[in-house]
């Protein structure tokens, strides 16, 4: 089938900082991104004629109206999508699946959340506003029991972690919107107090406010826009859902997600990619813990099975490496407004294929990859776009 | 701009009875829901290549998980849509235009919602997991103040609420799958008791379980399944979005529902009708009071403003009057079980306009259309389904 492969284009994108917004609540929020991204794509506001929101938790918003309150769009389509950590990137895939059937010219994708003011509702744990049928479980806990396994089974340790942590620091330090912006060295990662063994706080990411956007569009029409001689175009998006809890179940081996396995066939089948490692100039991808991207790692192609470690030991996905991972600074600089990441990544690719990655900029890239991982486990987008 | 007119067909459909389910949770729902829309295409579950389900409270279920679990369709994409009452008619929607886009063959939209297990919280009211911005305030309240406005401006009286509940609960009287399945007199809905006044307990829809489910694909595949005869294509679909709170706005005044209106016209655009009342042979409204009835008839042009009350006393949405409204029995007959309802909508024209609606069949229909309004009052879904 024929997917959206160059059907689609990105005209224009924008994100509020990443940080704990205690001035500003979702609206607020929503609207910068949603100005930003159409100063970008040189529209107004009024010329959007459907919106996806991508919101995860109801204290943030419910319904369509959770966009177009805020944003005064009245009058229009407005469709929240939630699901899990992948609710923003699948908004964006929604989108892109109008703009490809011909029923809209110009539609928005964006994503919000605002967590920090919700009390212990906000913190990362399964047991509430979550599934109905998940026993109370800390995605710490869960992670942590993917990082033991690693240990046990492929011999990862604790160093390997922390140089997760340290280069998505160091990258994040350079991002005028990251959240933490301060680099962190070896024995900083490796000394951080324990959270749930053996992640320590430098191994996880933080709670954060911050909403994103993207005006999806057709080829023909991002031709007569701003980004006329550089807008971007998706290659491939693809989701894949397995079980809600595979963490819960027996066969599960907690090493590597199935999720992304699957996701990541799919878009690089429809992407016409062969061989990830060498094609994909560079990608930002889930690093909600530090192990977490060093399966990312294997998942998506990169490296072998089991060879997370080694990848990111031999520097490949540094800044100036041969596939940058997270040069934005990821997760671990950014935090996770659930909702908003998976746009802030196509946001963050689109300026780094079009060469203005301010402060962070990799160099000659081709095609940039966008990788969400939800539920935990659960889910997973890969979106893929590339310059037109 | 093209719309999905005659691009998309539905090639099967199904419904579990809408009840309370004591003995059945959500994820059985779906699954009987699912396999006779499968059986009713058939087609194997296999062969659905994503899904979209309409899921309104996280009680019942999060994320695209909520129906891929159940139906153990793993390593397939699975979208949550959530918007308000609309939920499963958007989730139909987002499903569509996946297959307009010729990005799927075969999709399921579906939807689903498991209520008279979980409390007071079931209840339909706003206060919780609603909107986080709205006062305490439940829809019978909301829908009251709408009643009492009508009597004041239009003259409508207790008589033409009740009659809404007479006709409805005649209807579904007859319908195998309704969750009330008796007759009621006009004394009965007169004279039932206050629950806020003028909407007495024979004018507010009930708490039901219930999941519906719409196989989607294109005309062309349609015409190799088990309804290759007598598919049905869609005419239209659209949705408008206006504020979260239209009800709470000092400027509402009460006296119809600007979503429904504007998602009418946008329909009827797309459809090219241009004659409502004429070109429409039936419709499923949504009910959730007595009083938004009269008032649908009204935003979606089947009659005049101010003339839904005398609308229904000339008999014109009676089952053979010359639009039928909600021969199924409504929302007054099923309940309404959010995520469900938009997608068994769908379910109840398809079947009419195949001739087998059994117990309910209206005469020779063309074109139907099925109507949610959520919010209260922020969205509204219009779909017109037609004979291919």
């Amino acid at each position: 089938m024929p997917g959206i492969r160059d059907r689609v284009a990105v005209a224009g994108v924008g994100a509020t900082r990443f940080t704990e917004h205690w001035e500003k609540d979702q609206e607020d929020l929503l609207c910068e991104a949603v100005d930003e991204a159409c100063r970008d794509a040189g529209i107004d506001k009024s010329e959007i004629q459907a919106i996806w929101v991508g919101v995860y938790y109801p204290f943030t918003g419910l319904a369509g109206t959770a966009a177009a309150d805020p944003l005064r769009l009245y009058g229009i389509p407005a469709t929240r999508v939630e699901n899990y950590c992948t609710s923003g990137m699948d908004a964006f895939r929604n989108a892109c699946f109008a703009v490809a059937a011909g029923v809209y010219d110009i539609v928005l994708a964006c994503g919000v959340e605002k967590i920090t003011d919700q009390g212990t509702r906000g913190l990362p744990n399964v047991r509430e506003g979550a599934h109905p049928f998940l026993p109370a479980a800390s995605a710490p806990a869960l992670f942590a029991m993917a990082a033991t396994r690693c240990m046990e089974v492929f011999g990862f340790t604790k160093e390997d972690f922390a140089r997760v942590a340290v280069k998505n620091h160091a990258n994040g330090a350079k991002h005028p919107k990251a959240h933490f912006r301060r680099e962190i060295t070896m024995e900083d990662a490796i000394g951080a107090p324990m959270i749930s063994d053996p992640l320590g706080r430098l191994d996880c990411c933080a709670v954060s406010d911050g909403a994103a956007a993207v005006i999806v569009t057709r080829p023909e029409i991002a031709k007569r826009l701003n980004h006329k001689d550089d807008y971007v175009v998706a290659k491939a998006n693809a989701i894949a859902v397995t079980t809600a809890a595979p963490m819960y179940k027996p066969s599960f081996d907690y090493l590597g997600f199935p999720a992304t396995q699957i996701a990541a066939r799919m878009a690089y089948e429809e992407a016409g990619i062969t061989d990830p490692a060498r094609q994909i100039s560079f990608a930002e991808v889930h690093d909600c813990f530090t192990i977490t991207e060093l399966l990312n790692y294997e998942d998506l192609g990169f490296c072998s099975k089991g060879g997370g470690a080694r990848f990111i030991a031999e520097g490949h996905p540094a800044p100036d490496g041969d596939l940058p991972v997270n040069p934005s600074g990821g997760l671990k600089s950014f935090g996770h407004p659930i909702g908003a990441t998976g746009c802030r990544m196509i946001a963050e690719v689109t300026r780094q294929l079009q060469g203005r990655a301010e402060g962070v900029q990799v160099r000659d890239p081709e095609l940039g990859l966008a990788h969400n991982l939800g539920g935990p486990g659960a889910v997973c987008s890969v979106t893929i776009l590339g310059r037109a």
